[in-house]
């Protein structure tokens, strides 16, 4: 079994808040996240597969399918958005590092899987001090 | 002549527009940096201050008194605020990274004066691709 | 379930020594990180926890108080100290990245369970080219 | 159970096909990393080892070590050289990254093993985007 | 005055040597450098113009039409490519650094002044502890 | 003119102080860095020099020459050492960054111009936010 990691980055605005809370709450256990402005971030991406290489060609999934993949399903519908406002996977969530990365992994498993691999690990750096990992 | 240089980080949202153009005209000249719900950025700031190091201590500045300068004049004012919106230095300028580095340039010139030195360089990255410097 | 990791750092003095060795032993054994005037590294730590995020906030843990307790356990005790002499959960252990990794493990463990996480993985890098994990 | 790794670097050419096939279809599926006058990288290759630290001298494994055996059995044999044409251990392998981290993971097994610790994961990076993991 | 710095990056194969100089003479001067089966890098490269934010919009220059003239006159001659032997604007030169400097300086100097800004540093990181500056 | 860096890295315990203060006054002005039983960091020195590149095999200077000027010079004689207490060419300076940048600079600028070239920059990383430039 081989894992092989593609990394990609997106620049977005959000903001952690629960509409149900009032703007103290919300101050309160999200602090200067909450920022109703909103702020944002340099997230970067990594998607890990597994699979076999095959002996064809040597590859566990050709890098520029994976590519195209995590382009058309993730960056090009969070990159220079507001992901509160426009992302339509993670509507109704809180906009955590933690929702985002089970999203990016629910919109990445099954199109991985028609190509051959498995979808392995969803990795989201928010800041050089902070990260998530997801293994679905 | 020495040369000291202090990163300090922050993230914000900003959004490339000007009032008076059409949203076409924006898309047009910004791009998807453009977009009216926001997008955001870990800006990373370099300031770089130049002097004798003092035979008393051995020091241009001593970097805490340089830390809390950046911090009061500029992190506190932008970091996880709206650049458009919220920082009063902006106010009225295009949120250009070019724009930012000439009025962090200005927010830092004279209280480090008042220290001592000379502010020889402001530095931002916006991306890992894109940096900005500015040389009063 | 999900993995959630705070970067923090320090820069601490070390040298790797047995007492009860000459200094003949320790140098053939240790090398240059034997050396009776120390010598010291900008550690980097990575703590991984692991956890369900809270259907109230989205979050596996909120990465302020990680990051509070990282710093009160640990940051504030070895930061700018002598691994050797000053440092309390390395006191009677040989100053390795590998003791360190599993005395930073135990001064972690119980605080993150309190707040309703686990330590899954702790990380620490003393050179670019050299790094330990433990897992409990 | 402690986890050890140890970062070493190489520069290398290297070009993917296969000779049975025209060069038509190696264009179509490795596309121009196929190219007939070859291309290279600083290839990033991380080795982790396992084991428990040693009650002696508190190492899982002495770090000197296990970098010259990483030297002698992999850098030493495809740093600045041409990966298709010179690599003894890369024969008869197309040059992905993937053959390559199953050819240096047999490289290093037994040599590693003798030092009384095991082997758990070579992982090497092809650009700042790409990276391969395999665990035995 | 501003400088804007725009990365691209690059994966190419090359050797140094002189075709007047025997195999011996070209070990001798270029070391493993000049291995006759080539070897390569992941070349970073970073490109600095110079000018004054436009009051328009507030770019020195639209960092998109920057990094279309890079695209153009040097990555996608030399992305992929032996530098030897592919590259028009490294014909007749030695493979080294400094020559690819002044070489990528040439074909951008032009097209960046009809922009209406200037060229001001092309700097080229060979590997991560060697890099090479050129002011023209 | 072509400048040409080379860098290299350092591990080394150190104190600030004055022996002509008292600990309190030591502590009030170098604070956590004038710990009695030392700290450490891993230095990263970057060495600039420039000149024109050889017609005869395009180097500015050949870089292994340079590695071992630096390696005799600087690096022998402070990696894994004590500044305050080892290092001869730090001998009666306050262990400042500043203090180390013009003493490195005084060590190598002789030998690199009996090479042929000339000593641009002296650049130290202390942290990695904060380093230090001199230019003679």
């Amino acid at each position: 079994m081989i894992y092989l990691t593609r990394r990609e980055r997106f620049c977005s605005a959000h903001r952690m808040f629960r509409k149900d809370w009032s703007d103290e709450e919300n101050q309160k256990v999200f602090g200067k996240c909450s920022n109703p402005n909103w702020h944002g971030h340099n997230y970067v991406l990594w998607v890990t597969i597994k699979g076999e290489p095959s002996p064809e060609h040597g590859f566990v999934m050709n890098i520029n399918i994976l590519k195209q993949i995590i382009l058309e399903k993730v960056i090009s519908k969070i990159d220079h958005k507001n992901i509160n406002l426009e992302v339509p996977f993670m509507k109704e969530r809180i906009a955590t590092t933690e929702n985002l990365a089970v999203a990016i992994w629910n919109e990445l498993e099954l199109p991985i899987k028609i190509e051959g691999a498995s979808l392995h690990c969803i990795k989201i750096e928010e800041t050089e001090n902070n990260s998530i990992e997801y293994y679905g």
